[in-house]
């Protein structure tokens, strides 16, 4: 029999996420059933919000509380080494939810795709601006955000996977960008790296409300809102009328779900007229084709970068998604298998 | 010299509202200037969403917080008897945002507009189901909150001047409709009087949570929120996926401005992928027309009723506006002149 490593959930996180909160374990790889196929993966997403389902009740519309011993869940990037599905045979490479391990074996009812790529860039760029990071920032900035060229978008974890992504976006739309990070090491990177106009460090004795003031006097079109909590309250302060509010991620509420910071201001709303709207790619499926041709396009010219963090082996996963989740790395963390 | 008789605010209101934070002044009619008209106005139009100003530092995009000793502003319909205005000559039916008073003198400037009527209704249905109340339940039920028939709505104040007439917009468009309101007696009025399919005590020993659960165990499609704080937290919980929050006033909040009421659910959004929107009846003056067509013709055939309390006289104007504050009345108060 095949060996699987994959790695568990050890124990609910309390408050910050350590790498002790996980535990790798070897098992075997079960005979495929039928319409069945096995992946082996090549790359493991580290993606913030399945954080959420860490915690004890976080049953919801979209997935169940993660079980203390059972694997994590996760994006992958694979090839698929045995199939008793037709639709999925060996070799081909796909990409979808499973767990943190390095054989999966799925079915047809699974969030599972096909690849489509024409070997013209790595296969790291589809777990990143060209996978589901990609596809949030894309889907979340244009569909949800509704952008028009002139206007001004703050970010918040600017410096993330997905913010990082969503600042060039901006940038190749014609917007002005701010964005909020954790250090003036980041905001200069920021700048220099990933042309944002302005950048606000959030630890920096001014505080977040002054900063916000003085980088947007007349407020924002749109906050692409990455963090939720107090960020998204002081932001609300600085809506223009009929600003748009992208709410993709709350990475600042994921290790407190007990103990949430209030949000103290959505009575601005009314008087700005102003949306908020959460979103997730996994809606937008139909609409990855069109998506990947202009990312891609962008990418293949260079007029958007990439920034990933490679991690090597499952036994770095738990190390790769803290790092994430705490807020050490620039861009997006992956692992490679 | 004409004399004019206008309500004051004559003190800060501390967290509940009374009739002593207002005053009667008499001042005379200033002569008017090129361009002015005078209009003696009939009904004053008591609106909630005029509370917010009237604290300290309310200063927005929409309106600058209320001096003491300055008149509170208002909706009014009333008549030109003296014009230096073509466009307003005298005898012309007006509506508009003037003041707390007997007489206003307005401009071009001014947000007044000429009343179209045929004389079918009384001018009272025009300063509520078919005034500024009717077309903010309109405008946010249609436009903002987006119904299909065989969806669910939950309405907060439902017994009050907005929310008294959204819960019939919503019957007649084949929603299912729950309301919640503060007594076991409104409860009953919602559904005998005003057709709701449920309500809601919200002072009830069970709690609004639970009943909200009871009464939508699948959640609903569409929250009209006229609320805000607390009740707004709690219906966040119950959204099924694409739920719209229809943004509509904040009457929890408008009492206690400087310790208001945290929002602990906006995670939500993200996997519900649901819309919170802000709006004011005001951006649609140019679809009043239609709305006033398909309004009017409820009203005409009785499909639509229009629940009013006239309040006589100016001296009536503080106990009027405190009643609605305060949630003593049913449908729209109304002061008579």
């Amino acid at each position: 029999m095949r060996k699987n490593k994959q790695v568990v959930l050890a124990a609910r996180p309390r408050t910050v996420l350590k790498v002790t909160d996980f535990a790798l374990q070897e098992v075997e790889v079960p005979p495929l059933g039928a319409g069945q196929y096995l992946i082996q993966n090549q790359y493991l997403s580290m993606d913030a919000g399945f954080r959420k389902w860490m915690n004890e009740g976080a049953d919801d519309n979209y997935l169940k509380t993660m079980e203390i011993g059972s694997p994590v869940q996760s994006m992958i990037l694979g090839h698929v080494i045995e199939s008793r599905n037709s639709e999925f045979p060996e070799g081909t490479v796909v990409m979808g939810r499973t767990f943190w391990e390095n054989f999966s074996v799925v079915g047809s009812e699974d969030f599972v795709t096909r690849l489509d790529h024409d070997g013209s860039l790595p296969l790291s760029e589809y777990v990143s601006t060209m996978g589901p990071t990609g596809m949030t920032a894309y889907f979340g900035f244009f569909d949800v955000g509704k952008p028009q060229a002139g206007e001004e978008v703050l970010v918040s974890a600017a410096g993330g996977a997905v913010g990082s992504i969503v600042g060039q976006l901006a940038k190749l739309t014609g917007c002005r960008t701010v964005g909020i990070t954790s250090s003036d090491e980041k905001c200069a990177w920021l700048i220099d790296t990933l042309g944002y106009d302005a950048a606000i460090n959030y630890n920096a004795p001014e505080g977040l409300d002054a900063q916000v003031k003085r980088e947007l006097p007349n407020g924002f079109d749109i906050y692409f809102d990455n963090v939720g909590g107090s960020m998204l309250d002081v932001a609300l302060q600085h809506m223009k009328e009929y600003a748009r509010i992208v709410l993709c991620g709350a990475i600042s509420q994921y290790d407190k779900m007990d103990r949430q910071t209030g949000i103290f201001n959505m009575w601005e709303f009314i008087t700005k007229r102003a949306t908020a709207r959460g979103y997730m790619f996994t809606d937008y499926i139909e609409h990855y084709p069109a998506a990947l041709e202009k990312i891609g396009g962008w990418v293949r010219t260079g007029k958007l970068k990439t920034v990933i963090n490679t991690y090597h082996g499952i036994e770095e996963v738990p190390k790769a998604f803290c790092d994430m989740i705490n807020g050490a790395n620039r861009g997006k963390n992956i692992v490679e298998l």
